[in-house]
């Protein structure tokens, strides 16, 4: 009865109207969130929680749909995306009455719309490349971690006094730095300490200067990774396609044609020595 | 009769000079709405309302001539360039004397500037090549939604106290964070939040991590769409040059000698075997 | 007797002492400019004014050198660097001493420093590649222009009465226009006109999405050019080297091969025909 | 004996885990470098006083180390990152109590973090690509320099009495036009001008252009640079797998075919001859 049910179920989960209802109600989910940020009557509050209630009921029903249908239930929670929503879920059961609390189980419920991109594939498919793209980039990361502490230092050394709210210590430094890096009103700051150390300009030129030149190598770099991929896939595209001749089967063929030649040149040789011999 | 009339519209809506003179008008609209902006004399504005009446006749003379030489009238108003001209000329038409719809009389009239692009087929191969690159972006626009959804429902859940005029609702909040994604004064923004949430950083920084990454990869989507483009245009090009052979012709062509090879093996064998038996 | 004086001159001109001379001459002249910019003791104005004289003579004798050195005296004046180095050399000898002209006078000094350009050949290389890639760029621009013209006309009409100064008419639109595709203080902009018309952050998100398009364009424009130039620079690099044989040597070779082999054939069916008849 | 402790001291350098303690020394050298921006307690003081002492005998401990075991004890000052290691440590050993050095002492304590790119290899190799790049991009940036040069020039020839602190002399308008390339409130400047010099947008607008059009060129010039790279690298392996014949290789093949068809047809033509001599 069991297995009955399971493929019952499987079938289910294959079924279009059902992928579509959950996404439907993904969406319904957005936009009750959405609503909630606005000024509501009493009216639409208790619809508000009318519908809460049916939509964790709803991704309830649907996870464990998908967690029965499973064939290898020890690999379920293995899956990222599996853990994302069963985490989602769970959190949504717990009865939240304290009002510290109410922030907390409001903003578990904002990253149901995230379960958008557990659902749809193509979006899964862009994350995971963002997540597959970063150990490549990892050491170009570090090198602007690097170049980042190293200024954030000198900055808090030197510039502690001169302004405490942007260079006060190595960690509100890095961030008046990403700020620089942005370009947001950086001449102000400049300007603040050329009145102490007027050469200070050198500070704030090198590190725009190296900070543009590592992005620009992650940029090129994730470019070049994308474009080798491309290649890749056109030449795995190529080799598949086993009709297509290569230049080495075209070598091989002229091999075979040169050994033919000779053995026909040696037969003709051994006619004309026969007839000689006649 | 009509046909005769037909004939000869056509002849004139592909007449160079016609074509050049539908332009010149455009100019003229284009530099006449220029013009209304500046403070005007008496006797300027009533040029501008002599040239208004006959920009819109002209209007209406040419999209006629180009109506009625059309071969297939049903088609005509299912190509959007049409549409969109005939739109035009018919709002300029209706009579507007109340002060309310003047400004929308002139709005309509800026956009007499956009028949530029239906008139000059370089600039509609532009904006076409625009909304042909749109759904294929259409994944990373929806991520990029998403992104944008969740980030603002957390940031007028939590800051909506702290300044109601950025974080007041989700769609303010909407805007607000594309403020952020444009670098405008957004340190602002984030000191005004980190007072009341010191790790509000984390917020900020994520989300310009993200939707930079979510950008950079829409970039690279149509620089390589561009590159594809260019590579079966290539391709394409090669092929239809005939005459140039491919490795698959020479593989053939071997094939060809090999059989020719072979058959003349077996002719001189013939013949010495002949030779043998006399 | 000219003859060999054009002899002598064209060997100067092409002189590599001569030719860093001229280099070091515009150098020196570059940082006398910037000299003047700052506050100088009387004894090192009368050294600019000398070494003002002392370039301006310089540069006449440097220019009447290549000019007496040219072969064609006529094609002289069509090539543009030429025409620019007369004009500046032209004016530095115009005496000025109405103060209401020194101010000019300076600026024509400055322009010296693109004489720079003129001589060092990679660098007019990097200029011309500028003006070459202009006219392919030319219709993308146009696009532009219209999306700058029609947003101004729209802004000028509907945003004048809010902030003169930034809308007044079509002119300083585009200005503010172009700010705000410059994302300097662009929301201060459009606050203050969202207090009035509450809807008009569409035109400013619509606008800027528009012009970061038709930049991208642009962008990707240029690459795909540059791309394309360096690829058939190699094919012709390729070409040029006639050793390589191609495909359709190849072609070509093994139809030789096949006419040889189809003769062969029937001089061994002659051989055999006359052996039979034998 | 002294060649028995360089061979130890060689096992020891290229020990996995003597470079992981490197590395290890080089990270808590970077936290108390952060550390010391933060208010500390006197214990704490205390400790990163220890510490100081121990990371700067281990640095000269791992120095002699590596200088000891090298073969070639003249080329070790020959590479630089081996002068920046022995600047560092040599720094780092003067002793300084006049409070006037000691921010000089802290901070060539913080390029100790710079060490981490001279031991981690990947990062040396970053770097090295930077200063490779460098030379390439010569004179892109030199006619960057020179569009700079001749705007601050003009810029502070008229516009100095606007404003001194922007435009005073050359020096300080570079800074200016730097400031307004990174579109950091440049239209404040712009305005301030434009109430004197109602036509000055044009230097504003021109010098964005040009300014924009070098450093894309620059980008084009990195990018074209990087793929060319790529390409001679994956023509070079091509060339090192030997086995894969090209198609000179096939041409000379039909070359010997054709050869040995040519010499069979005479033979077949001696045989004929023969034949009919007989």
């Amino acid at each position: 009865m069991y297995e009955n049910i399971k493929y019952q179920l499987n079938t289910l989960k294959n079924n279009k109207a059902f992928e579509l209802s959950v996404v439907a109600v993904i969406i319904i989910s957005a936009l009750e969130i959405g609503a909630k940020t606005f000024p509501l009557s009493s009216g639409a509050i208790s619809v508000t929680h009318v519908l809460d209630i049916f939509i964790t009921l709803f991704f309830l029903f649907e996870l464990s749909v998908r967690f029965i249908a499973d064939e290898d239930k020890k690999r379920f929670f293995t899956k990222g995306w599996n853990i994302f929503d069963t985490a989602v879920v769970a959190i949504s059961l717990i009865p939240i009455n304290d009002s510290e609390m109410a922030l907390l189980a409001r903003l578990v419920r904002v990253f149901r719309v995230l379960r958008m991109v557990s659902v749809v594939p193509e979006l899964r498919v862009l994350i995971n490349s963002l997540l597959k793209a970063m150990p490549q980039l990892g050491y170009v990361i570090l090198l602007m971690f690097i170049i980042f502490y190293i200024y954030a230092a000198i900055g808090s050394f030197v510039f502690k006094d001169i302004n405490p709210k942007l260079w006060g210590d190595i960690a509100i430094s890095m961030l008046t730095l990403f700020r620089i890096m942005t370009f947001e009103d950086w001449t102000d700051i400049q300007y603040e300490t050329m009145e102490v150390y007027p050469m200070s300009w050198v500070f704030y030129l090198t590190f725009i200067f190296f900070t543009a030149f590592a992005f620009l190598n992650m940029v090129i770099g994730i470019v070049v990774n994308v474009m080798e991929d491309e290649r890749s896939k056109l030449r795995k595209a190529k080799e598949d396609a086993q009709n297509v001749p290569t230049i080495e089967d075209l070598h091989n063929e002229i091999q075979q044609l040169k050994a033919l030649i000779v053995q026909q040149q040696r037969n003709t040789v051994d006619v004309s020595q026969k007839d000689s011999i006649i």
